[in-house]
């Protein structure tokens, strides 16, 4: 049984932004929705600390305890507002940090069992370039004495190359003790979380638990984000290689952290998997097709230039060819849409031919509205399908008609003008 | 003289794929179809062992011979299976393997020639990391003795540097004498080809022929399939550099095997050349084309977003632009294709304007049909033109057209609904 | 006061180009007009010497004079073609190469200032692998004495780290005099610039100002101008991330030199932004977009696959959709053109909704004209605007109409063919 306490009320300053740093999006997710993942999984409470204003990123936390952190005390203050909330709480304690989204779930349980044997458990690293971060002291048994920040660190002190990670985990009513216990004695006049570690030392035996940096590394910037973006992309596409799908060039294909993609799957170059994708075996995404929230099931063929929005499901040998955009719609096995073409709240049924230029017309400006196509039909080229529309099996829609009105099951439906030749008006061009 | 047997029965383990491993692509071909081209130039027989079931795969390696290994006994015994077509043959006979696709024809033509100084010549190379390699044992003199396989290899042999390729090459009578002697006296119970290294070196001088680790690197993964893609196109992209190509972005840039692209060519960003491609001096491909088994003439502009599939010709001067699609098509000189069109099966003349939206229905659902458009016309927006059709000089189609008749010269056709205006009728939009 | 003479007479050789090496893109610019932003900022007079038949480069060089060099006899040679136009400039001249176009505005602030304390100044540099270099010859004060080139250095010489840039300055007649003195006695029987320091030095004071090589760096070959730009991507992007806009994946992301992106903008995967862009805060610019000349306001969404060119100016919180182009367009606050959609030379009104498929016919292959559609209005798919053409505020366009009459306010157009169905004439797709 254990809770955390995730601090998220800060800004960010050097994000230069008007959104909470939580908020910003990794992996395809906020930042704070990725940590909670991983701590979701090993934490059986989660308390989030939010600052004031920040009543989006309460409501992305749901449906997990928030708390609000009026003034920016430090922060020792900001996990004390979870105190309220854990009164009474037997457990472990964590207090992470919103900010440090990387950490995995298996880092995370060998901290909360690390804190079985000792009163303090805390998450340390030894980075490459490990300069400016807090050091840990330890004493001849490994155990852990006290954090020193690097500003106040001798020279000794400084050449340790074990350094803080920011993550603590203590029983409950200890880790309420030494939170209070925290002074702003200090320069900066602000309560820190890393006094806590000198207090829990001096009563108990405090422990760290190594991880590696790029697990802990902070984002306090852009570039940081987009470092760890790329850290994440990295380990999902070799992950995607050794689960046996092709990737032509690796580098410019990018997912999201729930993309599920089968063996035997094709991906070329410079394809986007947003979030809630799912491909079958022996599907193939051409280059320079975007996927968000939809299924592509076996020998389907996507692109290149396809895009799939959420809802698209496209079956079994089925083609969405370029500039084809789908939304909410069902494409039945072997059905073919292979050009210039938008299907959206639509159903088509197998083996159907969609025609280049065909547009479902959805949207009346005030409502959505649905069309469905039957089985082997064949809709011409340049077709408007004004929804609500239903268009029966084996049916003919001639080329650049505008249909209005169901289409029987086996009938031919024609809508569009017949054609006049006037001779000698033809073209004549610029005048020379 | 020199034949080549080439392995390509396996499955490939670590590929998880139903696909045999030499079908996996490579610059845009199979991988076998890759290593066959610098193969079949250097010996004028080839022979490739297929696994049992590779209907497909002995397809693709026609018109060079197949063989089927049935049982998978060892490399030795793949190789073997090739005896029968080799018999009488006087010739060299060299084995190589499907998935050390990126030999270079030079390679291949030093180890044939080094073979006549010596019984039997190999490959060898010199690893950054020679860890999991075979050893070449050598004696005082350079002459390879024997391969010892890492497992089975003393410290003092795995400090050897020289690793073996896996490529042998030997007069064809010796070498099935040593394929029959090769045994599977071992722990797997396999007959391996290296043991050929040790037989021949009893009779005969054994030679190596050292290549860079980059030809002669197998593909047992898809994460080294895409590390050997990588190889490729950085080699193609410096090559087109310096045969006088801009690229703005040369990592975003893809070529095939044959791309073939003159001098003074622009490139930009993020732009795939698939098979068969060939683009003139002075032409301009925009970011994110992709272009397959087409021609481009000098001063064309294609792109942004164009699409250039296998057949299309775009004439001198003339512009393909965003979210337009040619298949089977020539586009004459001049002429513009500029917006949100499809033409497929189709001829266009010298100068003439294809609006914005224009699509060809090539396909009744049963067969293809064609669209000939001729010199100097005028096609307006959003026109489709029934096919097959034919629309003379300076024809002008008005805009909106549905077209299912020809058009003679010099002629306007109009083939529309007229426009009716219902005032108080307009768009009242969501209830507030 | 100071003048620069920038040479640009070269072809460039390793180029294999028919255009004049300076004429070369770079940063979305030709590689002089790059140069010359910088050089324009620090020098009040510029002469850009060109070679025989450069017309399109003195173009391109204006407002600034520029001299034709007609016989390539050395570089000391094409910079005595600027005297005439420096007779009597008592101010600082500079030669500078119009292949070292990375120099930046306060290197050559630099070299200016150095000036005053020195008979001559000149940029030096110390490379990564200073190899072909000339080298600079100091004295035991770490004056400059001479530049001697590579091939004729001592291998004491070769020993110096610090390399020739090129780039020198000195007071205007004293240069004229020094360049006037350089003699064509060598190999080559041309006139060098580097003979100039030599020849200074024996009257004065010579000082080397040193700069980065990454600005220094010769631009010689098509791999060493993507170099460059590579560079320069790789510097706009840290920039850009600084600034508090988030790349999602910033290596996939192209600015050009004046693109002006405000913070909190996020910028998906794979855009393109070349010359003219302005994007407001907020906005969101998702993957493979292409945007030239536009202006993109707060809270705006476009794309994916969306391309504005010069003159699109999308308003508040307005969406451009997939396969959607805009030209020379304003879409007003709120308005969208989601799919699959051209709009040149039109003005959108606030809240208007154009429906997929929508094309104004903004060319009649001789003119341009203007559509105009007011606030409020829903345009239905597929619809062709044939301009000029107006629609009123509140309009209603029925999908699939072909408009060439103005609609007036709070009406309904239809411009379509009525729909008729024929019973038993469906779809019977392919013999079995």
């Amino acid at each position: 049984m254990a809770a955390a306490v995730i601090l998220a009320a800060g800004m960010g300053t050097r994000m230069k932004s008007s959104l909470p740093k939580a908020m910003h999006p990794l992996g395809g997710r906020p930042m704070l929705t990725h940590l909670l993942a991983a701590v979701s999984a090993v934490f059986d409470r989660v308390i989030v600390v939010v600052g004031p204003g920040m009543e989006a990123l309460a409501k992305l936390a749901a449906p997990h305890a928030t708390v609000v952190q009026e003034e920016r005390l430090g922060t020792a203050h900001a996990a004390r507002m979870a105190a309220p909330l854990l009164a009474g709480y037997a457990g472990d304690v964590a207090v992470l940090y919103a900010d440090n989204p990387l950490i995995s779930e298996a880092t995370l349980k060998r901290l909360v069992a690390a804190r079985q044997e000792a009163g303090l458990a805390m998450l340390a690293m030894r980075p490459a370039d490990p300069a400016k971060y807090g050091r840990v002291v330890t004493d001849a048994a490994g155990d852990v004495q006290r954090i020193v920040e690097w500003k106040d660190a001798t020279e000794a002190e400084r050449a340790i190359g074990l350094c803080n990670a920011g993550v603590i985990c203590a029983e409950g009513p200890l880790m309420l003790r030494w939170l209070d216990a925290v002074t702003n004695d200090n320069a900066a006049g602000e309560y820190y979380l890393t006094d806590v570690v000198a207090l829990a030392a001096a009563q108990s035996r405090c422990v760290a638990v190594e991880a590696p940096e790029a697990e802990l590394a902070g984002i306090n910037s852009r570039a940081e984000l987009a470092a760890s973006e790329a850290r994440l992309q990295g380990q999902w596409r070799s992950a995607a290689l050794d689960a046996g799908v092709t990737l032509l060039a690796p580098e410019t294909v990018f997912f999201s952290h729930d993309t599920v993609i089968a063996n035997d799957v094709l991906v070329e170059q410079n394809v986007v998997f947003g979030p809630g994708v799912r491909v079958e075996s022996g599907a193939v995404i051409r280059a320079f097709s975007h996927l968000e929230g939809c299924v592509v099931r076996g020998g389907a063929i996507i692109g290149p230039y396809a895009r799939l929005r959420p809802g698209a499901d496209v079956g079994e040998g089925a083609h969405v060819g370029n500039f084809v955009e789908l939304k909410a719609t069902t494409l039945g096995a072997g059905a073919k849409a292979n050009h210039l073409t938008y299907l959206g709240d639509a159903s088509i049924g197998p083996g159907s031919n969609i025609g280049a230029g065909t547009i479902t017309c959805n949207y009346d400006g005030v409502n959505k509205h649905r069309t469905e196509i039957g089985a082997g039909s064949f809709i011409g080229s340049n077709t408007a399908l004004v929804a609500p529309v239903k268009v029966g099996d084996r049916a003919l829609v001639a080329a650049g008609s505008t249909i209005t009105e169901d289409v029987p099951a086996d009938t031919l439906a024609l809508a569009r003008g017949r054609q006049t030749n006037k001779p000698g008006r033809g073209f004549r061009g610029k005048k020379k």
